[in-house]
């Protein structure tokens, strides 16, 4: 199996796309730009979902579930929104289908036109702030904090297995709130959720920041975000946290009486993290033999191989192998026992390789007769004879060194790749040469933010939150800035 | 609160209505046919649908993510399929929006027409099977045992809250075996599952059945069913479960090579329930007053009330309150203690009665020195004086007994609207004036089925499993009949 995987070093991209494909994460399918989510990748997206749910119920957010489409009109109703959304859409134009009268199979009725076109929704501020105008009357209903897990489209003209797909899953959280400060107290809890858990969950370190306003959520006062650094040095957003202002109260005319009877606009956020995590997970960590997968959001965190000859053998390992699954069970530990007798121990290493098992066991006769069993941890493949006494202690100790290794060996690169530059031509050389995050003077206008994208495709990924103030020189323009912002090319 | 919605006896349909809205279960929105599933009613469907996840995870299946758009050829490689799908449903023409060169808004741009329309899914099997076909190569492969849950669309002309929706959540298994053995097996296995869950945990009887021919999934072989009773007589379908032959693996060319190298079609089934399931239990359990919602999936099972004047008495009160509410928590039960001061007890009271959660307690001070408090059950309405030492056992008991007693009171009542009836005049004034499901001969043929439903619209739910085999006359055509079936009004 291993050797069909391009490496890393041969060509990236490829790289990437054979491991999502080949260790079962999820396949291309018969619809332009929408990928399949196979049953091991979508064991990895319920994990990690079912984690952010957690957080979010217990700080006080509950799910709904609000349309899948959103009336053509909605979509013009905040001027920003508009121009960042009512773009590449799904747009449905019909509601039936008919036989064809010449006989060319089935074809759209054309006496089946919807008055007005519904677009699939590509996020939904609008339908759900039309929503929350029924619902919000009083101080007493704020503030409103819900959450939903849903599918959108976005229509993207050249898409990538995971990292970007016309139609993907992802949380979108709307809540609603009597002040600006509750609102941007909200922003920043959800950011906090975030990063918590990309870094202690997915053991990828971020950056917490604010973007640019060309970067911003169409429709946004301030977006925050997290930002990742893949294994390329390319960066990609983990996830978004934006404060909305009263943006959206007012395009749908959202008001309360306040405890003074006062009527007043709504104040908002929005904030989201999608399947794409799936995409970053795989980039970020991986090696040239398949998935590595963090133990805390691995579908299997340890897979037991039996090494026999011969049915004698195999019953007397797996007596063994059904203890330590016990064992690991009660522990809280996801395992599987592979004694399928369709493939070889060494094709079974190479797939749970593949598949990014943190942790493999191996138990052969011989071993057993010393009371051993080979464990190999799947990031460093390090392989221990370990005994079988205490064996699930053993692992239960190895899964969170795993974990922390992870973690520790991305924060590393990470920190290694992120370079101060004075200067354009260090700028360039730096983006060129060694990649990762560039931090940089910048003057603060959007034209320099485009003519530096124009020129170098690197884009302003977010301004640190707690930055530090110093006075400097522009990369581009020479004019002056009092802080430094995060470059980099991305995802 | 409770004067407000409508009685049963007045207008069923708008006692059904009133419910869901005031209940906080769901609303209408600004799309024709699509509701909003709010957070109360959704955490309701989260309840539901954990508890089936886990009993489809328990026997094997696995859960995946498979694209909402299919493309309109699909829809036609299977002949009978077609039929039954490709009529009502949401059509995406175009993939992009503009401004209007005229000054009129945002627009549909016509130069982003697809050259093929894509369904929005009303069911997935054609590109479920379109998958399965790279995926199913040797006997090795299967079976293949797949779940996903999600939203799907069909564009029905009369809506209903949970009953009939234009969009709707759901989930959708979709299997493939070796063996046509191994396929029925797996319906009849997801058909236990479902009946299992719905009398067990929704408190609801149901009848398994077979479906007739005329009644049947387009594309299947056989349809099994799970057919359930509302108050007003009228009969609901709360699952379906396929057994789809060789079907699908024809339409989409899908073989495997057996054990002795034989490219054989294989086996399939498709089965699945829905956020309709919401509404047979509003439907089936409630009252005048709200909601009935059986303990084992109600979002809250236990609320406190505190009945006070003052801050001294809340405090003291809550000391105790908090103390209950631990050691209910330590039992797994859901808890909700209701200190807010915007809201009297009495309204208080009507709020959670609305709300169908399943046992009141209610502390008050003078109560309190006596070491008693009020508990009330939803169900029956009756309260109690119970003293606070054990109460959590007490309540833990009374759960069970709500459940039981929900689901005695539906299976009197559906057992009760059971009946035989031996010729037409009988059959029409037991529809007509008693409702239930009515056990009458019928001489197995379309034509016949189909002319009862035009004279009475009564349909045949279906073939009890293990029916009785016996003589006797079809009711309308007075032709030999063998066996019995239900027929009702249905929903």
């Amino acid at each position: 199996m291993a050797k069909e995987i391009t490496s890393r070093e041969q060509d990236y991209s490829q790289w990437y796309n054979d491991i999502v494909l080949k260790s079962g994460l999820a396949d291309y399918t018969a619809v332009r730009g929408c990928m399949v989510i196979k049953p091991y990748g979508f064991a990895l997206w319920e994990n990690m979902r079912d984690t952010l749910d957690k957080k979010f119920k217990e700080t006080g957010h509950q799910n709904a579930y609000f349309p899948l489409f959103i009336p053509k009109s909605f979509l013009s109703k905040e001027a920003a929104h508009v121009e960042g959304f009512a773009k590449e859409c799904a747009v449905v134009t019909h509601y039936r289908l008919m036989n064809d009268p010449d006989g060319g199979g089935i074809v759209v009725d054309p006496n089946a036109k919807l008055e007005e076109e519904l677009i699939v929704r590509p996020t939904s501020e609008t339908i759900i702030w039309n929503s929350y105008k029924t619902w919000i009357q009083s101080y007493r209903d704020l503030p409103l904090l819900i959450n939903q897990w849903a599918n959108v489209v976005r229509w993207e003209m050249r898409t990538r297995l995971f990292l970007r797909t016309a139609e993907f899953l992802w949380q979108e959280g709307h809540t609603a709130h009597a002040t600006a400060q509750e609102a941007i107290d909200e922003t920043k809890l959800i950011l906090d959720i975030y990063a918590d858990f990309v870094e202690n969950y997915m053991a990828l370190p971020v950056i917490k920041g604010v973007k640019t306003p060309n970067e911003r959520f169409a429709g946004a006062v301030d977006t925050y975000c997290i930002e990742a650094l893949m294994q390329d040095g390319k960066a990609l957003q983990a996830g978004t946290s934006h404060f909305l202002g009263q943006n959206f109260a007012k395009a749908f005319d959202v008001k309360f009486s306040d405890k003074d009877n006062k009527l007043e606009y709504v104040w908002a956020t929005s904030w989201g993290v999608s399947t794409r995590l799936v995409g970053a997970l795989v980039m970020a960590h991986s090696d040239d033999e398949g998935l590595i997968l963090p133990p805390k959001i691995a579908p299997i965190q340890v897979v037991i191989v039996p090494i026999y000859k011969g049915d004698e053998q195999l019953a007397m390992i797996s007596e063994k192998a059904d203890i330590i699954v016990k064992e690991l069970k009660a522990l809280g530990i996801s395992v599987k026992y592979d004694k399928s007798e369709n493939s070889r121990p060494g094709w079974k290493f190479a797939e749970y390789e593949m598949k990014g098992v943190p942790v493999r066991v191996a138990i052969g006769a011989r071993d057993l007769e010393k009371n051993l069993v080979e464990v190999a941890r799947r990031d460093t493949k390090e392989k221990t004879s370990v005994d079988i006494n205490g064996i699930s202690e053993y692992i239960k100790t190895l899964l969170e060194d795993i974990q922390l290794n992870i973690y520790n060996k991305a924060k590393q690169y990470r920190d290694d790749h992120i370079t101060k530059v004075d200067t354009w031509d260090e700028f360039v050389n730096i983006l060129d040469n060694k990649a990762g995050f560039v931090s940089a003077h910048w003057d603060g206008s959007a034209e320099t933010e485009d003519k530096i994208k124009e020129l170098t495709k690197a884009t302003i990924r977010c301004i640190p939150l707690n930055n530090l103030q110093e006075e400097g020189k522009c990369i581009l323009t020479g004019k002056a800035s009092t802080q430094r912002v995060l470059f980099a090319r991305a995802y």
